[in-house]
Protein backbone atom coordinates (compact mmCIF):
# COMPACT_ATOMS: atom_id res chain seq x y z
CA UNK A 1 0.00 0.00 0.00
CA UNK A 2 1.51 3.31 -1.25
CA UNK A 3 0.23 6.99 -1.92
CA UNK A 4 0.79 9.41 -4.81
CA UNK A 5 0.91 13.32 -4.16
CA UNK A 6 1.14 15.52 -7.46
CA UNK A 7 3.17 18.34 -6.55
CA UNK A 8 3.73 21.72 -8.36
CA UNK A 9 7.10 24.05 -8.03
CA UNK A 10 5.98 27.21 -6.99
CA UNK A 11 8.41 30.50 -8.01
CA UNK A 12 9.92 31.02 -4.58
CA UNK A 13 11.02 27.10 -4.07
CA UNK A 14 13.54 28.28 -6.53
CA UNK A 15 17.15 29.56 -5.51
CA UNK A 16 19.81 31.72 -7.56
CA UNK A 17 20.56 28.62 -8.74
CA UNK A 18 17.53 28.43 -10.85
CA UNK A 19 16.63 25.11 -8.71
CA UNK A 20 14.47 24.11 -5.91
CA UNK A 21 16.19 24.71 -3.01
CA UNK A 22 16.52 21.60 -0.31
CA UNK A 23 14.81 23.55 2.22
CA UNK A 24 11.33 23.04 0.52
CA UNK A 25 11.81 18.80 -0.07
CA UNK A 26 10.66 18.53 3.46
CA UNK A 27 7.61 20.51 2.93
CA UNK A 28 6.91 18.74 -0.11
CA UNK A 29 7.75 14.99 1.94
CA UNK A 30 5.11 16.40 4.44
CA UNK A 31 2.66 16.79 1.99
CA UNK A 32 2.62 13.53 0.77
CA UNK A 33 2.98 12.39 4.18
CA UNK A 34 -0.42 13.66 5.15
CA UNK A 35 -1.81 11.94 2.17
CA UNK A 36 -0.38 8.91 3.37
CA UNK A 37 -2.19 8.86 6.47
CA UNK A 38 -5.52 10.45 4.90
CA UNK A 39 -5.39 7.31 2.59
CA UNK A 40 -4.98 4.54 5.57
CA UNK A 41 -8.04 6.42 6.75
CA UNK A 42 -6.31 8.67 9.63
CA UNK A 43 -6.21 12.33 8.35
CA UNK A 44 -5.08 15.17 10.14
CA UNK A 45 -7.60 16.25 11.05
CA UNK A 46 -8.96 12.56 12.28
CA UNK A 47 -5.56 12.64 14.57
CA UNK A 48 -5.80 15.99 15.80
CA UNK A 49 -9.07 14.86 17.28
CA UNK A 50 -7.89 12.13 19.04
CA UNK A 51 -5.24 14.46 20.22
CA UNK A 52 -2.48 11.64 18.60
CA UNK A 53 0.46 13.54 16.95
CA UNK A 54 3.34 11.43 15.30
CA UNK A 55 6.22 14.27 15.73
CA UNK A 56 9.27 13.36 13.60
CA UNK A 57 12.52 12.75 15.09
CA UNK A 58 14.75 11.74 12.15
CA UNK A 59 14.49 13.40 8.18
CA UNK A 60 17.02 11.99 5.96
CA UNK A 61 16.96 13.35 2.43
CA UNK A 62 19.28 11.80 -0.72
CA UNK A 63 19.30 14.27 -3.25
CA UNK A 64 19.93 12.82 -6.60
CA UNK A 65 18.79 15.25 -9.48
CA UNK A 66 17.85 18.96 -9.66
CA UNK A 67 14.42 20.53 -9.94
CA UNK A 68 13.31 23.44 -11.93
CA UNK A 69 10.56 26.00 -12.53
CA UNK A 70 7.87 25.77 -14.00
CA UNK A 71 7.37 21.77 -13.29
CA UNK A 72 5.67 19.22 -11.59
CA UNK A 73 6.74 16.24 -9.38
CA UNK A 74 4.81 13.18 -8.08
CA UNK A 75 5.67 12.07 -4.30
CA UNK A 76 5.02 7.90 -3.57
CA UNK A 77 5.20 7.49 -0.04
CA UNK A 78 5.24 4.20 1.66
CA UNK A 79 5.82 2.58 5.24
CA UNK A 80 9.28 0.69 5.83
CA UNK A 81 8.82 0.16 9.36
CA UNK A 82 6.12 0.28 11.61
CA UNK A 83 4.98 -0.53 15.83
CA UNK A 84 3.32 0.43 18.78
CA UNK A 85 5.49 3.42 19.61
CA UNK A 86 7.15 3.62 16.17
CA UNK A 87 6.85 4.39 12.53
CA UNK A 88 9.11 4.54 9.62
CA UNK A 89 8.02 6.02 5.93
CA UNK A 90 9.82 5.90 2.85
CA UNK A 91 9.43 8.85 -0.11
CA UNK A 92 10.67 8.90 -3.63
CA UNK A 93 10.49 12.03 -5.66
CA UNK A 94 10.06 11.74 -9.51
CA UNK A 95 9.89 14.45 -12.08
CA UNK A 96 8.13 14.71 -15.30
CA UNK A 97 10.14 12.71 -17.05
CA UNK A 98 9.67 10.00 -14.30
CA UNK A 99 13.45 10.68 -13.35
CA UNK A 100 13.96 9.64 -9.05
CA UNK A 101 15.03 13.56 -7.95
CA UNK A 102 15.02 12.62 -4.24
CA UNK A 103 14.15 9.92 -1.57
CA UNK A 104 13.94 10.41 1.53
CA UNK A 105 12.73 8.00 4.84
CA UNK A 106 11.06 10.24 8.22
CA UNK A 107 11.17 8.48 11.64
CA UNK A 108 8.31 9.15 14.02
CA UNK A 109 7.12 8.22 17.32
CA UNK A 110 3.48 8.41 18.16
CA UNK A 111 2.72 10.74 21.05
CA UNK A 112 -0.84 11.82 22.94
CA UNK A 113 -2.39 15.25 24.16
CA UNK A 114 0.28 15.65 27.13
CA UNK A 115 3.06 15.30 23.98
CA UNK A 116 4.19 12.20 25.38
CA UNK A 117 5.02 9.01 23.80
CA UNK A 118 1.91 6.35 23.67
CA UNK A 119 1.34 2.90 22.36
CA UNK A 120 -0.67 3.41 19.44
CA UNK A 121 -2.32 -0.11 19.95
CA UNK A 122 -3.47 0.52 22.92
CA UNK A 123 -4.15 4.19 22.46
CA UNK A 124 -6.39 3.63 19.43
CA UNK A 125 -6.38 -0.50 18.96
CA UNK A 126 -8.88 0.38 15.89
CA UNK A 127 -6.65 2.79 14.30
CA UNK A 128 -3.44 0.57 14.88
CA UNK A 129 -5.49 -2.90 13.78
CA UNK A 130 -6.58 -0.78 10.12
CA UNK A 131 -2.50 0.24 9.54
CA UNK A 132 -1.35 -3.23 10.29
CA UNK A 133 -3.56 -4.68 7.95
CA UNK A 134 -3.38 -2.36 4.96
CA UNK A 135 -0.05 -1.88 6.06
CA UNK A 136 1.32 -5.28 5.64
CA UNK A 137 2.42 -7.75 8.22
CA UNK A 138 5.86 -8.18 5.74
CA UNK A 139 7.07 -4.84 7.08
CA UNK A 140 10.23 -4.20 10.05
CA UNK A 141 8.02 -4.42 13.44
CA UNK A 142 9.65 -1.74 15.50
CA UNK B 1 9.39 56.62 19.12
CA UNK B 2 11.06 54.32 16.61
CA UNK B 3 12.60 50.41 16.61
CA UNK B 4 15.46 49.48 14.35
CA UNK B 5 16.08 45.83 13.57
CA UNK B 6 18.85 44.30 11.83
CA UNK B 7 18.31 41.36 9.13
CA UNK B 8 20.70 39.00 7.18
CA UNK B 9 19.52 37.83 4.11
CA UNK B 10 19.61 34.06 3.89
CA UNK B 11 20.40 31.92 0.82
CA UNK B 12 17.01 30.86 0.46
CA UNK B 13 15.10 34.39 0.84
CA UNK B 14 16.70 34.55 -2.81
CA UNK B 15 14.23 33.35 -6.08
CA UNK B 16 16.03 32.51 -9.51
CA UNK B 17 16.73 36.01 -10.62
CA UNK B 18 19.20 36.64 -7.65
CA UNK B 19 17.13 38.76 -5.79
CA UNK B 20 15.16 38.51 -2.27
CA UNK B 21 11.80 37.21 -3.56
CA UNK B 22 8.72 39.88 -2.43
CA UNK B 23 7.23 36.90 -0.29
CA UNK B 24 10.19 37.83 2.09
CA UNK B 25 9.91 41.32 2.95
CA UNK B 26 6.40 40.50 5.13
CA UNK B 27 8.38 38.12 7.38
CA UNK B 28 11.15 41.01 7.83
CA UNK B 29 8.34 43.59 8.34
CA UNK B 30 6.84 41.00 11.08
CA UNK B 31 10.49 40.40 12.71
CA UNK B 32 10.63 44.58 12.81
CA UNK B 33 7.11 44.69 14.27
CA UNK B 34 8.13 42.49 16.74
CA UNK B 35 10.66 44.73 17.84
CA UNK B 36 8.44 47.62 17.89
CA UNK B 37 6.44 46.17 20.32
CA UNK B 38 9.37 44.79 22.64
CA UNK B 39 10.90 48.18 22.19
CA UNK B 40 7.29 49.52 23.73
CA UNK B 41 7.73 47.49 26.12
CA UNK B 42 4.67 45.03 25.20
CA UNK B 43 6.55 42.28 23.72
CA UNK B 44 4.86 39.31 21.68
CA UNK B 45 5.42 37.12 24.96
CA UNK B 46 3.48 39.46 27.16
CA UNK B 47 0.32 39.77 24.37
CA UNK B 48 0.42 36.45 24.55
CA UNK B 49 0.40 35.83 28.18
CA UNK B 50 -2.42 38.37 28.14
CA UNK B 51 -4.39 36.96 25.47
CA UNK B 52 -3.94 39.96 23.28
CA UNK B 53 -3.56 39.81 19.17
CA UNK B 54 -3.06 42.45 16.57
CA UNK B 55 -4.20 40.85 13.43
CA UNK B 56 -3.18 42.43 10.10
CA UNK B 57 -5.98 43.86 8.36
CA UNK B 58 -3.88 45.05 5.46
CA UNK B 59 -0.81 45.14 4.58
CA UNK B 60 0.58 47.45 1.41
CA UNK B 61 4.47 46.96 0.48
CA UNK B 62 6.49 49.31 -2.10
CA UNK B 63 9.55 47.65 -3.91
CA UNK B 64 12.20 50.23 -4.87
CA UNK B 65 14.92 48.34 -4.97
CA UNK B 66 16.49 44.88 -5.37
CA UNK B 67 18.14 43.00 -2.47
CA UNK B 68 20.59 40.44 -3.58
CA UNK B 69 22.81 37.39 -1.17
CA UNK B 70 24.75 38.03 0.61
CA UNK B 71 23.78 40.89 2.24
CA UNK B 72 21.89 43.23 5.74
CA UNK B 73 19.24 44.94 5.74
CA UNK B 74 17.92 47.47 8.34
CA UNK B 75 14.21 48.01 9.36
CA UNK B 76 13.11 50.95 10.68
CA UNK B 77 10.07 51.17 12.28
CA UNK B 78 7.31 53.76 14.17
CA UNK B 79 3.64 54.19 14.47
CA UNK B 80 1.45 55.67 11.68
CA UNK B 81 -1.82 55.64 13.55
CA UNK B 82 -3.38 54.91 16.67
CA UNK B 83 -6.59 54.78 18.93
CA UNK B 84 -8.48 52.35 21.19
CA UNK B 85 -9.09 49.49 18.76
CA UNK B 86 -6.27 50.06 15.90
CA UNK B 87 -3.03 50.34 14.91
CA UNK B 88 -1.37 51.99 11.83
CA UNK B 89 2.46 51.13 11.59
CA UNK B 90 5.27 52.33 9.09
CA UNK B 91 8.27 51.05 7.80
CA UNK B 92 11.60 51.60 5.77
CA UNK B 93 13.92 48.67 4.71
CA UNK B 94 17.92 50.25 3.72
CA UNK B 95 20.52 47.76 2.22
CA UNK B 96 23.73 48.47 3.59
CA UNK B 97 24.41 51.69 1.67
CA UNK B 98 21.68 53.26 2.93
CA UNK B 99 19.71 53.57 0.15
CA UNK B 100 15.59 52.41 0.93
CA UNK B 101 14.56 49.13 -0.91
CA UNK B 102 11.65 48.76 0.39
CA UNK B 103 8.63 50.70 2.47
CA UNK B 104 5.75 49.31 4.10
CA UNK B 105 2.12 50.22 6.26
CA UNK B 106 0.46 47.33 7.97
CA UNK B 107 -3.08 48.30 9.23
CA UNK B 108 -3.94 46.22 12.40
CA UNK B 109 -7.01 45.93 14.56
CA UNK B 110 -6.71 44.94 18.72
CA UNK B 111 -8.22 41.58 19.27
CA UNK B 112 -8.97 39.67 22.48
CA UNK B 113 -8.89 35.75 23.65
CA UNK B 114 -12.15 35.01 22.00
CA UNK B 115 -10.53 36.65 18.54
CA UNK B 116 -12.77 39.72 18.84
CA UNK B 117 -12.22 43.14 18.45
CA UNK B 118 -11.26 44.80 21.76
CA UNK B 119 -10.78 48.55 22.98
CA UNK B 120 -7.23 48.33 24.28
CA UNK B 121 -8.02 51.05 26.69
CA UNK B 122 -10.33 49.00 28.64
CA UNK B 123 -8.84 46.03 28.42
CA UNK B 124 -5.41 47.22 28.97
CA UNK B 125 -5.35 50.84 30.35
CA UNK B 126 -1.44 50.75 31.71
CA UNK B 127 -0.18 49.24 28.37
CA UNK B 128 -2.43 51.94 26.61
CA UNK B 129 -0.63 54.71 28.21
CA UNK B 130 2.50 53.80 27.94
CA UNK B 131 1.89 53.47 24.15
CA UNK B 132 -0.05 56.85 23.65
CA UNK B 133 2.98 58.23 26.06
CA UNK B 134 5.35 56.81 24.09
CA UNK B 135 4.16 57.04 20.49
CA UNK B 136 3.18 61.03 21.04
CA UNK B 137 0.05 62.64 20.66
CA UNK B 138 1.23 63.91 17.17
CA UNK B 139 -0.10 60.70 15.57
CA UNK B 140 -3.55 60.47 13.55
CA UNK B 141 -6.16 59.18 16.31
CA UNK B 142 -7.76 55.62 15.00
CA UNK C 1 -11.21 37.41 -18.91
CA UNK C 2 -9.89 35.68 -15.36
CA UNK C 3 -8.06 32.90 -14.16
CA UNK C 4 -9.03 30.38 -11.24
CA UNK C 5 -6.17 29.09 -9.17
CA UNK C 6 -7.08 25.97 -6.57
CA UNK C 7 -4.34 25.74 -3.69
CA UNK C 8 -4.26 23.34 -0.82
CA UNK C 9 -3.08 24.46 2.00
CA UNK C 10 -0.31 22.90 3.59
CA UNK C 11 0.80 22.19 6.93
CA UNK C 12 3.45 24.67 7.99
CA UNK C 13 1.81 27.13 5.86
CA UNK C 14 -0.48 28.09 9.37
CA UNK C 15 1.89 29.67 12.33
CA UNK C 16 0.85 29.09 16.12
CA UNK C 17 -2.29 30.62 16.39
CA UNK C 18 -3.26 27.98 13.80
CA UNK C 19 -3.91 29.79 11.10
CA UNK C 20 -2.38 30.42 7.42
CA UNK C 21 0.43 33.18 7.93
CA UNK C 22 0.05 35.93 6.23
CA UNK C 23 3.24 35.93 4.46
CA UNK C 24 1.81 32.87 2.23
CA UNK C 25 -0.40 35.12 1.03
CA UNK C 26 1.74 36.81 -1.48
CA UNK C 27 3.21 33.21 -2.60
CA UNK C 28 -0.43 32.33 -3.37
CA UNK C 29 -1.18 35.35 -5.23
CA UNK C 30 2.03 34.79 -7.34
CA UNK C 31 0.68 30.78 -8.09
CA UNK C 32 -2.32 32.90 -8.97
CA UNK C 33 -0.35 35.48 -11.64
CA UNK C 34 1.42 32.70 -13.03
CA UNK C 35 -1.91 30.67 -13.74
CA UNK C 36 -3.16 33.86 -14.83
CA UNK C 37 -0.35 34.75 -17.11
CA UNK C 38 0.00 31.26 -19.04
CA UNK C 39 -4.03 32.05 -19.56
CA UNK C 40 -3.25 34.87 -21.11
CA UNK C 41 -0.87 32.79 -23.85
CA UNK C 42 2.17 34.10 -22.18
CA UNK C 43 3.40 31.76 -19.80
CA UNK C 44 6.44 32.09 -17.38
CA UNK C 45 8.60 30.13 -19.31
CA UNK C 46 7.68 32.21 -22.61
CA UNK C 47 8.61 35.79 -20.78
CA UNK C 48 11.67 34.37 -19.44
CA UNK C 49 13.10 33.15 -22.55
CA UNK C 50 12.22 36.20 -24.22
CA UNK C 51 13.69 37.92 -20.77
CA UNK C 52 10.61 39.64 -20.08
CA UNK C 53 10.23 40.33 -16.52
CA UNK C 54 7.33 42.04 -14.69
CA UNK C 55 9.04 43.15 -11.18
CA UNK C 56 6.49 44.06 -8.79
CA UNK C 57 6.56 47.57 -7.67
CA UNK C 58 3.41 47.67 -5.02
CA UNK C 59 1.68 44.77 -3.41
CA UNK C 60 -1.64 45.41 -1.28
CA UNK C 61 -3.61 42.63 0.50
CA UNK C 62 -6.49 42.76 2.63
CA UNK C 63 -6.98 39.99 4.88
CA UNK C 64 -11.32 39.89 5.63
CA UNK C 65 -10.97 36.41 7.55
CA UNK C 66 -9.03 33.40 8.56
CA UNK C 67 -7.82 30.06 6.94
CA UNK C 68 -7.06 27.16 9.17
CA UNK C 69 -5.23 23.77 7.81
CA UNK C 70 -6.81 21.97 6.01
CA UNK C 71 -8.48 23.32 3.89
CA UNK C 72 -8.47 24.45 -0.07
CA UNK C 73 -8.24 28.09 -1.74
CA UNK C 74 -9.54 29.34 -5.06
CA UNK C 75 -8.04 32.62 -6.25
CA UNK C 76 -9.54 34.65 -8.94
CA UNK C 77 -7.09 36.95 -10.91
CA UNK C 78 -8.37 39.14 -13.36
CA UNK C 79 -6.31 42.47 -14.95
CA UNK C 80 -7.47 46.27 -13.26
CA UNK C 81 -5.40 47.93 -15.61
CA UNK C 82 -2.80 47.74 -18.63
CA UNK C 83 -1.04 49.51 -20.35
CA UNK C 84 2.88 49.50 -22.64
CA UNK C 85 4.64 50.11 -19.73
CA UNK C 86 2.74 48.67 -16.45
CA UNK C 87 0.18 45.81 -15.25
CA UNK C 88 -1.91 46.21 -12.47
CA UNK C 89 -3.99 42.72 -11.07
CA UNK C 90 -6.91 42.18 -8.74
CA UNK C 91 -7.14 38.77 -6.95
CA UNK C 92 -9.93 37.37 -4.60
CA UNK C 93 -9.46 34.35 -2.44
CA UNK C 94 -12.31 32.47 -1.54
CA UNK C 95 -12.13 29.40 1.08
CA UNK C 96 -14.24 26.03 0.77
CA UNK C 97 -17.69 27.92 1.77
CA UNK C 98 -17.21 30.04 -0.77
CA UNK C 99 -16.44 33.29 2.01
CA UNK C 100 -13.83 36.05 0.54
CA UNK C 101 -11.18 35.45 3.01
CA UNK C 102 -8.30 37.97 1.32
CA UNK C 103 -8.32 40.35 -1.71
CA UNK C 104 -5.42 41.78 -3.55
CA UNK C 105 -3.71 44.42 -5.88
CA UNK C 106 -0.28 44.09 -7.34
CA UNK C 107 1.62 46.41 -9.68
CA UNK C 108 4.00 45.37 -11.99
CA UNK C 109 6.06 47.33 -14.63
CA UNK C 110 7.68 45.56 -17.59
CA UNK C 111 11.45 44.96 -18.08
CA UNK C 112 14.11 43.48 -20.15
CA UNK C 113 17.13 41.61 -20.15
CA UNK C 114 18.94 44.16 -18.91
CA UNK C 115 16.39 44.72 -15.96
CA UNK C 116 15.38 48.25 -17.64
CA UNK C 117 11.84 49.36 -18.32
CA UNK C 118 10.47 48.36 -21.30
CA UNK C 119 7.58 49.24 -23.54
CA UNK C 120 5.73 46.23 -24.21
CA UNK C 121 3.75 47.15 -27.75
CA UNK C 122 7.36 47.84 -29.12
CA UNK C 123 9.55 44.84 -27.66
CA UNK C 124 6.63 42.69 -27.95
CA UNK C 125 3.74 43.76 -29.83
CA UNK C 126 1.92 40.65 -31.15
CA UNK C 127 2.01 39.36 -27.09
CA UNK C 128 0.77 43.19 -26.13
CA UNK C 129 -2.25 42.96 -28.91
CA UNK C 130 -2.96 39.85 -27.38
CA UNK C 131 -3.12 40.83 -24.08
CA UNK C 132 -5.07 43.80 -24.93
CA UNK C 133 -7.96 42.01 -26.88
CA UNK C 134 -7.85 39.42 -23.60
CA UNK C 135 -8.05 42.17 -21.76
CA UNK C 136 -10.55 43.88 -22.97
CA UNK C 137 -10.52 47.86 -23.87
CA UNK C 138 -12.66 48.65 -20.99
CA UNK C 139 -9.76 48.77 -18.54
CA UNK C 140 -8.18 51.60 -17.10
CA UNK C 141 -4.98 52.18 -19.27
CA UNK C 142 -1.90 52.97 -17.56
CA UNK D 1 37.82 24.15 14.11
CA UNK D 2 34.20 24.95 14.58
CA UNK D 3 31.97 27.94 13.79
CA UNK D 4 28.76 29.36 15.71
CA UNK D 5 25.75 31.00 14.31
CA UNK D 6 23.41 32.72 16.63
CA UNK D 7 20.07 32.93 15.31
CA UNK D 8 16.70 34.31 16.34
CA UNK D 9 13.11 32.60 16.31
CA UNK D 10 10.87 34.28 13.83
CA UNK D 11 7.10 33.66 13.85
CA UNK D 12 6.06 32.18 10.70
CA UNK D 13 9.32 29.25 11.64
CA UNK D 14 6.71 27.94 14.31
CA UNK D 15 3.19 25.42 12.97
CA UNK D 16 0.37 25.19 14.44
CA UNK D 17 1.63 23.17 17.56
CA UNK D 18 3.64 26.01 18.53
CA UNK D 19 6.95 25.19 17.77
CA UNK D 20 9.43 25.54 15.14
CA UNK D 21 8.82 23.38 12.41
CA UNK D 22 10.91 21.39 10.85
CA UNK D 23 11.68 22.35 7.78
CA UNK D 24 12.78 25.70 9.48
CA UNK D 25 15.84 23.43 10.59
CA UNK D 26 17.75 23.36 6.96
CA UNK D 27 17.64 26.81 6.21
CA UNK D 28 18.90 27.26 10.09
CA UNK D 29 21.96 24.28 8.69
CA UNK D 30 22.42 26.38 5.56
CA UNK D 31 22.98 29.55 7.90
CA UNK D 32 25.14 28.12 9.39
CA UNK D 33 27.26 26.51 7.02
CA UNK D 34 27.67 29.73 4.87
CA UNK D 35 29.39 31.00 8.22
CA UNK D 36 31.22 27.80 8.21
CA UNK D 37 32.74 28.44 5.17
CA UNK D 38 32.91 32.41 5.86
CA UNK D 39 34.98 31.24 8.83
CA UNK D 40 37.45 29.22 6.44
CA UNK D 41 38.15 31.84 4.36
CA UNK D 42 35.89 30.70 1.68
CA UNK D 43 32.62 32.43 1.32
CA UNK D 44 29.73 31.90 -0.61
CA UNK D 45 30.63 35.48 -2.52
CA UNK D 46 34.02 34.59 -3.07
CA UNK D 47 32.92 30.58 -4.04
CA UNK D 48 30.89 31.63 -6.38
CA UNK D 49 32.63 34.28 -7.96
CA UNK D 50 35.05 30.78 -8.83
CA UNK D 51 32.21 29.70 -9.98
CA UNK D 52 32.33 26.37 -7.19
CA UNK D 53 29.35 25.04 -5.51
CA UNK D 54 28.74 22.65 -3.03
CA UNK D 55 25.44 20.73 -3.87
CA UNK D 56 24.02 18.94 -1.10
CA UNK D 57 23.90 15.00 -1.80
CA UNK D 58 22.70 13.96 1.99
CA UNK D 59 20.64 15.44 4.48
CA UNK D 60 20.09 13.77 7.85
CA UNK D 61 18.66 15.31 10.61
CA UNK D 62 17.66 14.24 14.38
CA UNK D 63 15.33 16.19 16.15
CA UNK D 64 15.79 15.81 20.10
CA UNK D 65 13.54 18.82 21.79
CA UNK D 66 11.37 21.28 20.28
CA UNK D 67 11.86 25.37 20.13
CA UNK D 68 9.24 27.53 20.85
CA UNK D 69 8.77 31.60 19.72
CA UNK D 70 10.54 33.73 20.97
CA UNK D 71 14.12 32.14 21.22
CA UNK D 72 17.07 32.16 20.47
CA UNK D 73 19.45 29.24 19.09
CA UNK D 74 23.12 28.82 18.58
CA UNK D 75 24.60 26.09 16.28
CA UNK D 76 27.47 24.71 16.09
CA UNK D 77 29.08 23.61 12.93
CA UNK D 78 32.11 21.22 11.93
CA UNK D 79 33.80 19.30 9.42
CA UNK D 80 33.34 15.44 9.95
CA UNK D 81 34.90 14.15 6.67
CA UNK D 82 36.95 15.75 3.42
CA UNK D 83 38.77 15.17 0.32
CA UNK D 84 39.51 16.55 -3.01
CA UNK D 85 35.38 15.65 -4.42
CA UNK D 86 33.50 15.78 -1.30
CA UNK D 87 32.57 17.15 2.14
CA UNK D 88 30.97 16.22 5.36
CA UNK D 89 29.62 18.63 7.81
CA UNK D 90 28.12 18.53 11.26
CA UNK D 91 26.33 20.19 13.29
CA UNK D 92 24.75 20.54 16.50
CA UNK D 93 21.67 23.26 17.53
CA UNK D 94 21.31 24.59 21.34
CA UNK D 95 18.40 26.24 22.97
CA UNK D 96 19.12 29.15 25.39
CA UNK D 97 19.13 26.64 28.22
CA UNK D 98 21.83 25.12 26.39
CA UNK D 99 19.99 21.58 25.47
CA UNK D 100 21.05 20.35 22.59
CA UNK D 101 17.66 19.91 20.55
CA UNK D 102 18.79 19.00 17.05
CA UNK D 103 21.80 17.64 15.51
CA UNK D 104 22.66 16.95 11.63
CA UNK D 105 25.03 15.90 9.01
CA UNK D 106 25.07 17.36 5.38
CA UNK D 107 27.09 15.85 2.50
CA UNK D 108 28.26 17.62 -0.27
CA UNK D 109 30.64 17.05 -3.44
CA UNK D 110 32.15 20.10 -5.65
CA UNK D 111 31.16 21.18 -8.58
CA UNK D 112 32.20 23.78 -11.06
CA UNK D 113 30.90 26.22 -13.19
CA UNK D 114 29.47 22.94 -15.47
CA UNK D 115 28.02 21.67 -12.72
CA UNK D 116 30.36 18.97 -12.84
CA UNK D 117 32.03 17.21 -10.13
CA UNK D 118 35.56 19.14 -9.81
CA UNK D 119 38.55 17.78 -7.67
CA UNK D 120 38.95 21.18 -5.46
CA UNK D 121 42.88 20.39 -4.64
CA UNK D 122 43.51 20.75 -8.85
CA UNK D 123 40.91 23.26 -9.28
CA UNK D 124 41.82 25.58 -6.20
CA UNK D 125 44.66 24.37 -4.40
CA UNK D 126 45.35 26.93 -2.39
CA UNK D 127 41.77 26.81 -0.99
CA UNK D 128 41.77 22.83 -0.58
CA UNK D 129 45.44 23.80 1.44
CA UNK D 130 43.91 26.17 3.25
CA UNK D 131 41.15 23.83 4.28
CA UNK D 132 42.94 21.03 5.24
CA UNK D 133 45.18 22.68 7.27
CA UNK D 134 42.28 25.11 9.06
CA UNK D 135 39.73 21.17 9.07
CA UNK D 136 43.41 19.30 10.57
CA UNK D 137 44.72 15.90 9.68
CA UNK D 138 42.29 13.43 11.98
CA UNK D 139 39.27 14.06 9.77
CA UNK D 140 38.39 11.19 7.99
CA UNK D 141 39.78 11.11 4.10
CA UNK D 142 36.99 11.16 2.01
Amino acid sequence: MFSESNIDVRYPDVDAMGIVHHAVYPVWYEVARMDFFAELGFSYAAMHAQGINPPMVNLNVNFMATVAYPAAVTVRTQCLAFGPKKLKLGYEIRDGQGRVVSTAETFHIWTGPDNRSIRLNEALPEVYERFRSKIGTERETL
